[in-house]
């Protein structure tokens, strides 16, 4: 429905009901131009192609097909300067476009329809939407990205807790913690492409579901539109909606990952936490609660991830069980598909801006990083890789030296040797080496481990390809 | 994000990106005026129910409270009449109806905050909403009973297949399938009703989230607005959200029963089956296909069903694992349960009017009805009822008979009696009063059978209850 | 699938693939036994009181009757002492005690059937476990809301910050805070009445799907197995599985309510909080890092809703769409409605177990309750209820004090009564009364606020209530 | 929960409810053996390659490791002789097998574990186990398009009508029917693939979170155990689930498909359609209703959707909003996806089966196809390409003829040339050509157009494909 203030308003105040008239009615729940006019230039754009075919192949005249396009350039024009009408009457986006063109063109603009059919026409306009959806994200995901890179790159030494169920396990760096999410993104961006490598295929002539007996050339018209083919089967073509679904599935995936790295945000800014600081663009106050930094930004970003996955569960549920080919409850595709594009971009950006803003506050990271013995386990490492204890007694050892520095109340790397010595005589000074935060994070050089140069790698790794 | 025509369009051609300024982006991303201003009116209620109670409780005075009421008088009237002005730059309806509020009567409008928070303003607007949609959608049930009850008094006689897995079964009739949906949509419309006796207890007073120190009155309000009382916890009352989930929880329920009626309609329709018949309006043809009726508006209501379940996922997915109290995320409540809400409404409706509607053609299910030994089981339960012979033996003797019938071409009532007595030689003339298809109709007497006169009960049943 | 360890192992060791056999494929999708034979005792339970209406009803012999009751009641007996066989040939409960009751009784066995169906027998078995699954799910929150009201009357006056957003906002108390997870709790417990109530109608009669000429009493089978009544429609009965989804539905509810408290009890749980502790019993540890306290029940608490909230959207998206009667789609509610009990059921007990054990920690709740101005409202509050100052005004007031706190490093109570009074003249020695966090706590005492007294009203009622 | 019969059904008999001894409920809700023991083999495998690489980067002596090597083969043997006793107490597959290891080969069992954790097991292990699924997925996938396209190429000439909205439109052929589904289930298994590839990467040597500083070989493990290379994060590592949520996306949409094809299969098997015949093996029927086949399986492929959906649902809201990197609610993906992988697995070979048996029945469909007028658009597309008549002209004149072929009772191939010409003089006798049922499918030459050149054009490229 129309969600123009008005009427949406009135809907509320005079008691929101349809009026008793069927074909009221009928047009509420029939009518897409709310929506579908979102696809006006991909419409025009396929318009183009066929016309041009059209005339290729002999099957209008040069007069008529010229005729035809210089209507469809005027309508894109009337459009791109917001002076086209769109009339509820004429139903959809295909029926208002037609309907100008015969406005201005007269009759010829009938022929632009030869060897082709609304089906086919619905199936090209969605599909050409969703790869430009494909193409916005895939741009929005590198721009997150690189921002992650940047602040990654200047904080490969700021060393933060590592948790394991929201307790800190041992320590890492932010930069190690942020470039966790350049590889969630990584992935996202691998499967926006895979997705539309996959869907960039043709439906154009495919006509009402069994192709036609005009002699078109769907080659022509997949070229021209930037396909790589024509797709090979008629009542699939006009059946098939997977590049909306495959779309939403990876969406719903990758507005996981935001809400993951959303709700951190939110935990790092609590005075609790105190990690993260961010600029009040990304907060809302309050006028007299100076400590207050709400993180709006970051609980829309999390809360938006169930409405993108909600689309994914309308249109799979939608799907479900339609026999082929085209079924009108598939109408219900755009709005769901329209809505997890326009979400998935817009947290995409504001989680761009965010991490670009994003301040950590290393004296906090560090300290919270350092408490509670966080390098017993470099400890216990330690034991087993330069004594050759087995883990089993380097982890009864380290415990030993744990509830001792517990009772004294201080740290590890504060125990006197003679203290170390006394749980194992093998122990040697050269344990402080691995006692502290620092030294703990340096040494964990494994591949894609938390040490500083192996970080570095990663970047430099996401730069190239990139 | 607004849908106007021109932007959305704009989007599109321009790249759809959002511009760089992160202020904009967290404008976008954060108002929500475009889709909370369809609570004004609840606002409204609730501002006037507020302020009188302030008056009453000498908390503010008389005179400013005049003032105050004046003003969200004048407001309604101007929303009413289409002249409000909704700006973004106040991002929502309740900043926009306070700025109004402060530029008619000035400084007196703050008094109205008095005692109250953004917090359970929300709260309480977002609950007069769902109440509203919880009447509106009572009513829509309500009138789709009475529709089906009508069709199905009209056809207590006329009989059809009775299907399980989509194979005829046995006779039943037309009035007894229709039934069992109001059998649905009763259950559906108790759902309604229960929900909105649950919700039905004011937050308003919860303030920003722990009450106040002014001395208010609570119950005041909540008598004012029209609730059996307030709620008890004011972290709660901020926190909830219940009612909205709850809402689409029988929504999504309502919609499935609608989705296996509209799944029926469809199916009767094709030229197979050919079991009904529905005027124009509910359908669309073809200009040069006169025999093709697309059942448009049952598979619009088929397909909105998705729409539901996604709504219902997408709310379920976002308070998931949120903390107390209110948290930004709860934002995105409104529009899944605004097109929820809308969407119900609209199907319930369509459906009405396609019962209303529906003409069966009789003689087309007669004769499904009777097709394929349909009485079968009316002649075993002979057996077993009258000759007392025991089940198993039973449909031995009725699997031969039907053998028989098969292999000489016809019906089991067709079969002379020597033949059934050559199967079992106690069967008698009285056996051929079981086996037509009416007889077999007529004999379901059991409560709930598909007898007309426990049909007829029935609708007298649900007569007197609705 | 069976899910025994050594055919699941070989599954995946020998490439899990099906034979190529169809037969066993068929009995491999087809078979319910292994998920459906949880129903055993309810499939007897109605086979008993649909035996003593046949017999009642002199639709079958006494002598018969009572030799199919004895069979039932040793076949109860057998399963009761584990020593019934369960067998995948015979493919369903409802086969394996027909078959078992026929190798004791003989061919009396098939006098059971007699006006009775598999259809309708699925409906009433399923009806049954159901509605024990709502007695259970409510025994399970009772026993959560006595917990949580035990822990809260012992806490009416332990303060701890309010959070929105996740930051502190006003001072709250420890018992309010809990009795706002009663409040969600209690509104669960309704609901499962509400649903349990709308459920106990008796599908027994409705037969195949079109009811019987066989003069039963479908009022007495309800009567016997505590059913308010049978149902009105025998088509809806067999194809009816409403009280499957309200119960998911309610389930995924209270799921969501459960994964608030446990994502409260995870955060709570960090050294960054630390506001309770858990008995080891609740977590996991490790050797070597004492500090560390894995919230691994409270994980699995909030980690479980997603498994509700998809058996909810499984069946709903099995539901859509399906014609009237039973289809064989609808043997997939069992395993999902199975395990949505098994889940809330656990988690239920897991949280009640959790709320008993924990301690929280006053002294930090407390502390953090006090950071940062947390007061400022009340100060605000009082400037406009004693000195009659505008809100504005007031708001502006408030400002200018904690900047000037802030500034000298104090906290608001801290600030000399001159410097009070240099921000605004009016301002008396009562205003410290209001800036302490135990006043502020004790001034909100408007209905529902969390005032200690309050809190103790709220419990008194919940007490009462239960 | 166990599900063996005897507790499970005792579960039911004396409540079903958790003893209240919280150590049983934790080991209830926290032990995974009973489902993750499905796992054993990929434990086992993992465990070896992480031994070699231990012994060839001198972590561990040669004796150890043979030792270590030794035990575990001898594991792997008792599981898949069945001899292996899994135990509850052990609580997961790591320590089940870690503890009979010990059991094995004493002390030395602990070396094992030097530079992992349990982590980067579990990350691996489940990894593995989804490849597998990957593999059989594909398998089964091709297994399917290979049984579409025989039937395919058998029935490039079998005409049947082509539908939108389920009313027929213009015909088609049975073999251009099923090779739409050869599209659909080639694309899923190019996102099978593409799945595949993404996920092929080692998290082993990721360790707790951060690495480790021992020397590992990540890249040795990763080779051994057929991966691509080493992951590069090591929190990602631990912290990611997206092979598994990809896994279930693809699923969720090839059930989809699967749900439309045996949505046809039903429809197709009613007397009403009754354009296949299934064998018994496929269906179920009535002993005293010989005409009823009930689509049992068919049925079982379309409502286990539900269940995959339902599967990819849960796991999505798990996961939505868990800060890095471990959090125990990720023990939940296990069940789920298993689940989504045994149903996708058995659907498949269902459906694969069915295909392989189906049998059209052509005189119907023929008939169906040629029913209603059924090549009016193959007439207007005549005038059109023809006799240059526009579109609207065109549509005008057929729209007429089928008016009068309905008024006379005849096709309308029927029509005499005289009336033909009638409606417009240019029409000459080459119309003819046109009108029949075979004429119309032969002329839709277009590329994926319906005519048997076409199809056979498109089952070889598939041929070649797989």
């Amino acid at each position: 429905m129309s969600e123009d203030s008005k009427k949406s308003v009135a809907n509320v105040m005079w008691g929101g009901r349809f009026s008793q008239s069927p074909s009221a009615l009928m047009e509420a729940i029939n009518a897409s131009i709310d929506f579908d006019k979102r696809m006006a230039f991909q419409d025009i754009e396929g318009s183009i192609a066929h016309c041009m075919m059209l005339i290729a192949s002999d099957i209008i005249s040069k007069e008529d097909g010229e005729s035809i396009l210089n209507g469809l350039y005027q309508i894109r024009k009337e459009i791109e300067d917001g002076e086209f009408i769109f009339k509820k009457s004429l139903e959809d986006i295909h029926m208002n476009i037609e309907g100008r063109l015969r406005e201005i063109i007269g009759d010829a603009a009938g022929r632009l329809h030869t060897a082709r059919s609304r089906n086919d026409q619905v199936a090209l306009d969605i599909r050409l939407w969703i790869r430009d959806a494909h193409d916005r994200t895939a741009e929005q995901i590198t721009k997150l990205i690189k921002a992650l890179l940047d602040k990654a790159e200047k904080n490969t030494d700021t060393v933060m807790p590592g948790f394991t169920h929201l307790q800190s396990a041992q320590p890492v760096t932010f930069g190690h913690h942020l470039m966790a999410y350049v590889e969630m993104f990584g992935r996202d961006l691998t499967r926006v492409r895979d997705s539309r490598t996959r869907l960039n295929e043709s439906p154009l002539g495919a006509c009402a579901l069994a192709g036609t007996s005009f002699p078109i050339s769907r080659h022509m018209t997949a070229l021209a539109l930037g396909f790589d083919g024509p797709t090979r089967n008629s009542l699939d073509s006009v059946a098939d909606r997977d590049a909306l679904l495959e779309f939403m599935s990876l969406a719903s995936i990758c507005a996981m990952h935001l809400s993951r790295l959303a709700e951190e945000i939110t935990l790092w800014m609590t005075p609790q936490f105190n990690f993260i600081k961010l600029p009040d663009r990304w907060t809302t106050g309050s006028s007299i609660m100076p400590q207050k930094r709400n993180p709006d930004a970051a609980e829309l970003v999390r809360g938006k991830t169930g409405r993108v996955i909600g689309s994914l569960v309308s249109l799979l549920t939608t799907m479900k069980g339609l026999p082929l080919t085209y079924s009108k409850d598939m109408q219900e595709d755009k709005e769901r598909v329209f809505d997890a594009a326009d979400t998935i971009e817009i947290v995409l950006a504001a989680m761009t801006g965010m991490i670009e803003d994003i301040q950590p506050v290393p004296e906090r990271m560090a300290a919270a990083a350092g408490a509670g013995f966080a390098t017993a386990t470099d400890l216990a490492d330690w034991l087993v890789r330069e004594l050759n204890i087995p883990f089993r007694d380097a982890h009864h050892i380290t415990g030993h030296l744990v509830a001792e520095a517990e009772k004294q109340g201080c740290d590890l790397s504060d125990l006197p040797l003679e203290v170390m010595q006394k749980a194992d005589s093998r122990i040697t000074d050269a344990v402080y080496g691995v006692l502290t935060v620092a030294a703990s994070v340096h040494s964990r050089t494994s591949f894609g481990g938390t040490s500083p140069k192996r970080v570095a790698e990663q970047v430099a790794y996401w730069r190239e390809k990139i």
